[in-house]
């Protein structure tokens, strides 16, 4: 049986960046395509009890994406949104990400996800995102975004035995 | 006579992003077109001694860029290149970008371009980039990077008493 594979958070005080680390029991272009193919982001990505929407998804760089998480009813909880500065597989995704449900615009991230291969078909990916401010990254710690992270990865987890 | 405008490059020691700050005499709505409008760009960016070609620049929200700056004979000094994460008409412009010439790629900035009126018709330009790492940061500074910048905006102050 497989261990349970655990979310590294690290987001040192008094700086405005966040590491994000998880490993996953699948090959590199794998865990790669879940991450850039609209169709697979779609059946993991955030709460475990909320569904995804893509309004458009142009996975490629210089590309752009706009998704909404929505409940059981469709109704909108919240929705996202970023340019695409790269897409390299199956190595690295960079972009910028938004959450527009804050008071003001502008609080943008830019987010670099690599994708390492590990020994006996494992995968370790790691997103970096840099915030434009500390407060902007301390604000983004305290919403809450680690269960729905967590709750992801789970669905991802799932989503790699099938593919 | 008016007075000669002076750019403020602003990198405290130990961060990963800089400020530059400038002002103009012109109105903002001006100062903001002649950072949308791809043909403006190409007549004010870059050192004085180069000419800027661009390949493409879809200017909005979603959109994308490459341009190069090219010598008197036509030959490609440098290439750069980002995703628009957000064009706000005459506020704001967010953007990444990426300069093509380092050993490897990934080492890209998130650069927030935001333009306020100030009494008499003049406007300030802000440009807050964020980089990857502090290391990132300080190669940038290291770069001369403040002598395009201060021919860049010499032009745009020619350019601007003629829109």
């Amino acid at each position: 049986m497989k261990t349970k594979l655990e979310t590294k958070i690290i987001a040192e005080p008094g700086r405005m960046d966040v590491s994000i680390v998880r490993e996953f029991h699948a090959p590199r272009e794998l865990v790669f395509n879940a991450h850039a193919d609209p169709e697979l982001i779609r059946q993991w990505l955030g709460p475990k009890k909320y569904d995804v929407n893509i309004h458009h998804y142009n996975s490629k760089s210089g590309g752009s994406y706009r998704y909404s998480v929505v409940d059981k009813n469709g109704k909108t909880v919240a929705s996202f949104n970023g340019a695409i500065h790269e897409v390299t597989a199956p190595e690295r995704i960079i972009q910028t990400f938004e959450f527009e449900g804050l008071p003001e615009r502008g609080h943008v991230t830019l987010d670099c996800t690599t994708f390492e291969s590990l020994p006996g078909n494992r995968t370790r990916v790691t997103v970096h995102s840099v915030c434009r401010s500390q407060a902007d990254r301390d604000a983004m710690m305290a919403s809450g975004m680690e269960s729905g992270i967590n709750d992801g990865y789970d669905k991802l987890d799932e989503l790699l035995t099938k593919l």
